[in-house]
């Protein structure tokens, strides 16, 4: 068997039971660990990283991008967990041997900048020699225990809500991939969407704040897929309503210019990192 | 100018400053980071990372040595902080394609068995695509705020000591690279001081706890590398002074057969992980 991440997801959700532990209250499965400390406070941590040739190509000579979006998504994943206050971050990754020093300088430079506008600072880190370059970084949150939103409690007669784009990032990507300068202002807005993905913090915050959501998780892996989780997670069946109103104009122009389906890219794209959620609002 | 990870580092200490965040009270450029948290007790976070071709040879089936010596090392940053409690770990990495699954399951079971046995458990992390294998962990602590021991406070008159094991990691690489069986007892002890390094988790306690230490770090780069860490952290001179009754008796037995000097395993061998501190023990 090979590998495959969702399986190895299983099997380590499966294994390592949270309540040997007293102080992991969330452990692996969700956007974020949760861990009790000594204070009133929970501790929210999470992790995530972009390889060569995975997540950007070989030679790509962008480090101000790939520090943005590796501090954005990881961001994200905070915002998903509900009412998380950003702390602090520890960068890591591996480079070749020729990396050119103003390469890391500038990751760095552009790391700690984007942090500070979300209110926390780089606080560590670890460079190490690598054949192939990789970045990673780990975040650290605070919140109270009782604003916490796990993916784990839909409940019945919930509705699914979405906030955040939809299908633009993969839009984007495409865009970028092609290799051609983008032609319009909607191509160029598309493309930021894939570099520039917007962690939804201050949504995270008031739903976590006013307990509005019964579960939640960030949409990294495309709509169909995220809601997949929300149903298995709470053991409950979804219907998913999406309609071509829900599209923004600059994806609908774009899928047009190529006889695609927008709805597909909002669909299945994925890396749109909006919050998807369950709540029953009209009740509010 | 190329990579070069000490420049690197010193570009970051020199433009990250820690005053601008007061959360932060030991930013980059210690063992690990130091973070004032809502709770009286600060948050002690590390991050080390194992890459393929750099910290094991490629093809090198062994993912449980390679667990428990990423977790060690980790460790051993904290030990260096002083009285730290472990809390938790965050592990990710990137593999090829073809990594069975069995490799990552045993990486992360041995990972978790060998965390609980210090007290942690694994909360999250993340997955990877990578043409080159890496695995890294991010480890934090708790600990009491004046529990800690930083690198630089090294005081005129202090003494220089250092626990734990001194060159046998490097005896024990070159041991294991050699490819042939260890031949005797000695050979497979250094060889486990390689992979299998002792974070020195009850002595950082106890300096940390009686503040018995003025300044700390842990031996990863050697101790001459070490002791010049310290004297610049402190802006001191510091005298080293090392015999051959401070070597372990494999690591003689194997100098000789190698018709090497014992002691230059001790000063310039990295991965000892041992701690190194200054104090003046004698008023004490």
């Amino acid at each position: 068997m090979k590998m495959n991440e969702s399986r190895i997801l299983d099997y380590i959700e499966d294994n390592f039971a949270v309540q040997k532990d007293k102080r992991l209250l969330i452990g692996p499965g969700d956007d974020a660990a949760v861990l009790k400390t000594k204070s009133g406070k929970v501790l929210v941590a999470t992790t995530d990283e972009m390889v060569e040739g995975t997540h950007f190509l070989k030679g790509f000579d962008y480090p101000e991008k790939l520090a943005k979006k590796l501090l954005r998504i990881n961001l994200s994943d905070l915002a998903a967990m509900g009412n998380v206050k950003p702390l602090s971050c520890l960068s890591g990754g591996g480079m070749p041997k020729n990396t050119p020093a103003t390469w890391i300088k500038k990751f760095i430079k552009t790391l700690n900048k984007e942090a500070e506008k979300f209110g926390l600072n780089l606080s560590g880190g670890n460079l190490a020699r690598s054949k192939n370059l990789h970045m990673y970084l780990t975040v650290l949150g605070e919140a109270d225990k009782s604003e916490i939103i796990t993916r784990y409690g839909a409940k019945p007669g919930d509705e699914l809500y979405s906030i955040g784009s939809l299908g633009e990032s993969k839009a984007g990507l495409e865009i970028f991939l092609s290799g051609k300068k983008p032609k319009t202002l909607s191509e160029k807005k598309l493309i930021e969407r894939f570099w520039e993905p917007k962690p939804m913090m201050e949504a995270g915050n008031i739903l976590g704040r006013y307990k509005l959501a019964n579960c939640m998780l960030d949409n990294s892996d495309g709509l169909l897929r995220s809601v997949k989780i929300i149903a298995g997670a709470s053991k409950r069946q979804v219907v998913l309503s999406l309609k071509e109103k829900d599209i923004s104009k600059e994806l609908k122009e774009y899928a047009l210019s190529k006889r695609k389906n927008c709805l597909d890219y909002a669909i299945s794209g994925g890396e749109d990192y909006g919050l998807i959620f369950t709540a029953s609002l009209k009740n509010k």
